[in-house]
């Protein structure tokens, strides 16, 4: 068993799930996928973890059942050999055959939906993933010292830019040195990313033009990769003097990924670009200054809309061909948490909230400047947890 | 349109789907996770593909339309704005509403399949998950070909380990500074692995003692990461002089992944992990020398064990508390391809196969030795894609 700490988290956790499940009226929850599971248990091995809306979780674990043991922070855990032996591992906790189970339909593939289907016969299946999603959105006093620790770590990877860069160097090459100090400094590697394709590595380094380049990923900017097969981050451009370096990378430390966007230069960029950094640097202030508990993430991005339009930069704002409709999301044990800071959006703020605000300009041809930062709100605002400095940093 | 050699492959590529289709009275196939997208079209953008019974796919793109115009090998590529237009789009192609419709239920969430459900309502739906990975399991020329470039530069990244192995060093840094070799080399950082949980992150690089702990990854060797929230590869350990540095990566080039594992050492190895790995080397030549066209994965599987068992060593082979029950796997676009060599497997091996083959020998509190490469079955054997020496490697 783990720190006492976490028991009580975790314990927090469960409740928090189950008081909804409750109100809800859903027997319990099955969960599968490893966020959830390191969410609701501690730890991230490979099984099925049973929520009742009452009672003590079921932590049914394919392997490693004794890493398990040793680091969930939950009572019940046992080894499950076979699928089908679910159903006999609950009733012998005593628990009931589920009227009503949840399931994590955004995620959960459908064969392990009919599998699940076919182990309860009788049981009506909801989906729960919208409550874990929200549940999740707002991180305690135990999470967000993590991901101020993540924060900090990301702040020196951001400081270990300098020592990358240089004129001539692939994308490719600088960004996996620069991964290297990130794994140096204890990043986990694997930035995860809810949902089916899960094409997503750690972030994005982009020279000039490249961070113009449109692509599948649902950001501002994302660059074409290496080739079609996954055009996501650093590709072969080498970098040139007096053009952006746009850095923009997740730091996943102890589970929970901080993010943050830095623009350098060799040079100088041109004034048109630096003008653009310095709005995109105002719209930050602005946003942050009207971030508090109660205020919508719709407010909030047409806050952001409003200043890009007033210095006529609509048509580069969060992209040109197809620009994302957000400016920030949250950020967590996954990349893409809730809230979203989107048009449209009615959902309030609330204070434990953790989003990365990133209001960016892209110029054809040109590139990508802008800026981001991980942020938590608060009772009366917010607090940056990522804290490397915002303006464009010139490297020689 | 990309060069005419990708699109007689991707037509080839839809018409064996096709076929499958049309023997098994499917009328359509509806696609969205993105290496399956990737093999029928040539490209990797989001979206969902359709590719009927007969006549021509179409791709149905989120974003980015213009990249996918630009990279797809196929003919019908349209712009998707919104979900609800797919049966629509669909008709205006003169396509009927499927009777049957095929989708991909072992990685499809729920949530998009109910989706697809409504738009669909008097259509049976089935899951075509097990021809597209069949098909897929049997690479063509054209994939062999930058499968062998795959492998020469994973050949390359192996060679760096000199470099970066340090006594004094943790796992983690000297997995940074591997990475970023590996990414200079041309490694697009993503290693796709079909499943809900793509808890996968490039490699391992595990020094003395922690090749041997049991993790929640379903191979023989994983590590426990830096801490519970990803137990996977590198941790915080430092190597040290006479025991083994066990290296095993994935090398992603071109949407494609070969696999391969090394054994170094600083010093000596004791005799017994010395001798295990002797055998592990010989029940890669007698594996190999048994591969051929027809041969059964089960039998392969069990030649291994018997060769284990005979060496004194089944109770250290592919594991040591739960050991995995296979000793080798497909691989392509994703690490976790068919064939599997594993125990009762009666599928053949068919020309064109491409595996990883990976005796290894797991001794709790020592560590793990052994040998992995990967390799393509021809007409009558086998041929190796990865080619660095397989013995362990002094490196002073």
């Amino acid at each position: 068993m783990p720190e006492e700490l976490l028991q009580g988290e975790v314990y927090r956790r469960v409740q928090g799930l189950q008081r909804r499940l409750q109100a809800e009226g859903i027997t319990a929850a099955l969960l599968t996928q490893s966020a959830d599971i390191l969410y609701y248990s501690g730890t991230c091995q490979s099984g099925h973890l049973y929520i009742p809306a009452e009672g003590e979780p079921v932590f049914m674990v394919r392997r490693d059942y004794e890493q398990a043991r040793l680091t969930a922070a939950l009572k019940n855990v046992v080894p499950l050999r076979r699928f089908g032996e679910i159903p006999g591992i609950l009733s012998g906790f005593g628990l009931p055959v589920p009227e009503v189970l949840g399931c994590e339909c955004d995620v959960l593939p459908v064969s392990i939906y009919l599998r699940y289907q076919k182990l309860f016969p009788g049981t009506r299946f909801v989906d729960v993933s919208g409550f874990i999603r929200q549940q999740r959105a707002v991180k305690s006093p135990y999470e967000i010292e993590i991901l101020a620790e993540s924060g900090r770590r990301l702040d020196q990877m951001l400081a270990t830019v300098p020592r990358v860069a240089e004129v001539g160097r692939t994308e490719v090459e600088m960004a996996g040195l620069l991964e290297g100090e990130a794994r140096r400094l204890g990043h986990q590697g694997l930035v995860r990313f809810r949902g089916m394709n899960y094409d997503f590595f750690m972030g994005h380094l982009l020279t000039g033009p490249s961070g113009a380049a449109p692509s599948s990923f649902d950001g501002p900017v994302s660059g074409l990769g290496l080739d079609p097969s996954f055009a996501f981050g650093a590709g072969w451009r080498r970098l040139k003097a007096d053009e952006p370096l746009y850095v923009d990378y997740g730091f996943a430390y102890r589970g929970y990924i901080t993010d943050a966007t830095r623009v350098f230069v060799i040079g100088e960029l041109s004034g048109r670009l630096a003008r653009a950094h310095a709005v995109a640097l105002e719209i930050q202030a602005a946003v942050l200054e009207a971030v508090r508990p109660g205020v919508t993430g719709g407010a909030l991005y047409e806050l952001a809309v409003a200043m890009a339009r007033k210095a006529d930069l609509a048509d580069n704002f969060q992209g040109w061909r197809q620009p994302v409709r957000f400016i920030g999301h949250g950020v967590g044990l996954e990349l893409n948490e809730l809230p979203v800071l989107a048009a449209g959006v009615e959902e309030t703020l609330a204070p434990g909230m953790v989003f990365a605000l990133e209001p960016k300009f892209v110029f054809p041809g040109e590139g990508a400047v802008g800026i981001e930062n991980t942020v938590v709100v608060t009772a009366n605002g917010v607090e940056r947890l990522t804290n490397f400095p915002d303006g464009i940093y010139q490297l020689r």
